[in-house]
């Protein structure tokens, strides 16, 4: 790489904000952060430093206007953490583009949107092409041990007749806003509730599951998925909050799909706080089998930040349009 | 994929002859094999089915004559299996480029060329872009397990201290000629002697070592290297022949690199009869770190013979040039 990649922070919530620190971190790597987007009115007009907790002014003032931030920052590539569903962030992807700055979005929806959304999905690639950029949803999961893993597992099998992907998280670790997400210290009750609205639990568990199918090009003709409450068998305490035996502790999300009755594929997902032998485990079921492991599986919120930023200058090299992680060449780390 | 490739298989040895099957099992996924080629006497002039051991003709007669076949039968794709060393197959690759076929080749050599053979690397990349055509070397190893996945895998992290790749194979379960690549039935004293060939033991470590260093970015300004022979403990027999105690049972080839004495990278292959614990891992020490184990290991002739295949519609879609595995997409299994 001869040309430094300017980077914008398009995002300041918790994993935008571990993200810009990271940025600034490999500012000798062929990246620089050159700028902060976030909405929150106690956020905008703050020296960015401010809002990464440092003493440093970082001289990049946080600013809600985002095409004024790509044009006055000659910005190559946005960082987007804004949000996990794809309608939302629609307008803020389309910015980027007509700025003709690249992205590199944790939306999880994006990760692989032709199902879910295939109208926008059509839009954003026109819109990407049109303007000579390249826009890509990235992340652990959806991103990496659900999907783009398991589909390089399948490249030494040359017949394949199931796959098995599972991940056990212990939420306990993790960012408040995921312990929220999975529900945990809510009633049964409430959980159910909530679980109709269709924005609860993981999102991207689909997403994965069709990304798979596309690169091995399965044409799933049956998907059963369901959500279900893990359930607290003990009192636990987290640093953010309690649990109470039999409240809920986190989400078992499972989803499955068949191909022409021969070829099945299912994600297996459990987050909840105080999981046992948490880990990351692929089957293929193939010629070769292979039987994959990783203890304590990848660790979410720094891996997801990992993720985006590693995958910064395969998005500036890449062709332009809306891309997934099969079409990119294999993730590495940058400037380790 | 709209239209078919055309495959020439190139090099009928054990990897080769395997690799025709697969393509031929695979010919509504794409893909249809068209030719072979081979220089042994025994084979030339036989039809492939023969050689293949069917009963049934192919009508795909094996020829000596690369270029004619590759015009007449006008070819999309070389896989090239004939050997390990790029000295040895560059008039073959030339041959290859110069028909305008695109190649997929087992040469561990070509895997990762750029260190061993600067030069010849050169010129391939030349000739593959003066005739639009992409050259690639893959396999399971080099190829996949002790390179492409131990990058990939740090695409998870933001920084790295170590990695650590191991492999350790039972050599039992092998073909012949890799048994006999690693010296199992060898004296010690033979085993030094031919040691000292250089062409002795399994080829591509080197090149999987500066493959993931380059992914990194790292510049290794120290590299340590040992091949040492694995001694029976016990009278083992496989279907090809017996290693009596005291024999070598196969190999452990250890190399490590070092970065600025900030990173170091290490792989670490046993490949030997009755090996014990057979598996392949990869722990990188990373943020977040990331310990992966593939139980009993990935099975290396059926994976390599996967890898040659399953590349063939990436390699295709390629710009032109020399590429390693890490300027493609990820791969997956093609046809499944």
């Amino acid at each position: 790489m001869t040309n430094t990649i300017n980077v914008v922070q398009y995002g300041l919530g918790p994993i935008g904000t571990e993200s810009a620190r990271k940025i600034l971190e490999k500012s000798d790597n062929g990246i620089r952060l050159v700028g902060a987007i976030d909405i929150d009115p106690k956020k905008v007009g703050k020296d960015l430093g401010e809002i990464l907790g440092s003493k440093e002014r970082l001289g990049i003032t946080v600013s809600n206007d985002a095409r004024e931030v790509f044009r006055s920052t000659k910005a190559h590539v946005a960082v987007h953490t804004t949000s996990s569903f794809l309608e939302k962030v629609f307008s803020q992807l389309a910015h980027c583009a007509e700025s003709k700055v690249n992205v590199v979005s944790s939306t999880e929806e994006l990760f692989y949107p032709y199902d879910r959304h295939p109208k926008i999905a059509e839009e954003l690639d026109a819109l990407a092409k049109r303007n000579d950029i390249t826009i890509v949803g990235t992340g652990v999961n959806p991103g990496f041990v659900m999907d783009t893993l398991p589909l390089m597992a399948t490249g030494m099998c040359t017949k394949i007749r199931s796959i098995k992907v599972e991940r056990i998280v212990d939420a306990s670790h993790r960012r408040l806003p995921l312990q929220r997400k999975i529900g945990a210290g809510m009633s049964v009750t409430d959980f159910e509730e909530k679980k109709k609205s269709g924005t609860f639990g993981h999102i991207g568990l689909r997403e994965s599951l069709l990304f798979i199918a596309a690169g091995l090009d399965w044409h799933l003709e049956r998907v059963e998925e369901s959500l279900e409450p893990m359930i607290a068998t003990r009192d636990i305490k987290t640093p953010y909050f309690e649990v109470a035996k039999g409240q809920v502790s986190g989400i078992h999300h499972l989803i499955s799909g068949y191909n022409n009755a021969t070829h099945s594929l299912s994600l297996n997902l459990k987050m909840y706080i105080g999981a046992e032998n948490p880990h990351d485990s692929i089957f293929v079921d193939g010629d070769p089998p292979i039987d994959l492991v990783i203890k304590t599986g990848v660790f979410g919120d720094s891996a997801t930040v990992a993720a985006l930023v590693n995958v910064i200058p395969l998005v500036v090299a890449s062709a332009p349009g809306l891309m997934t992680m099969k079409e990119l060449p294999v993730l590495r780390s940058l400037g380790s």
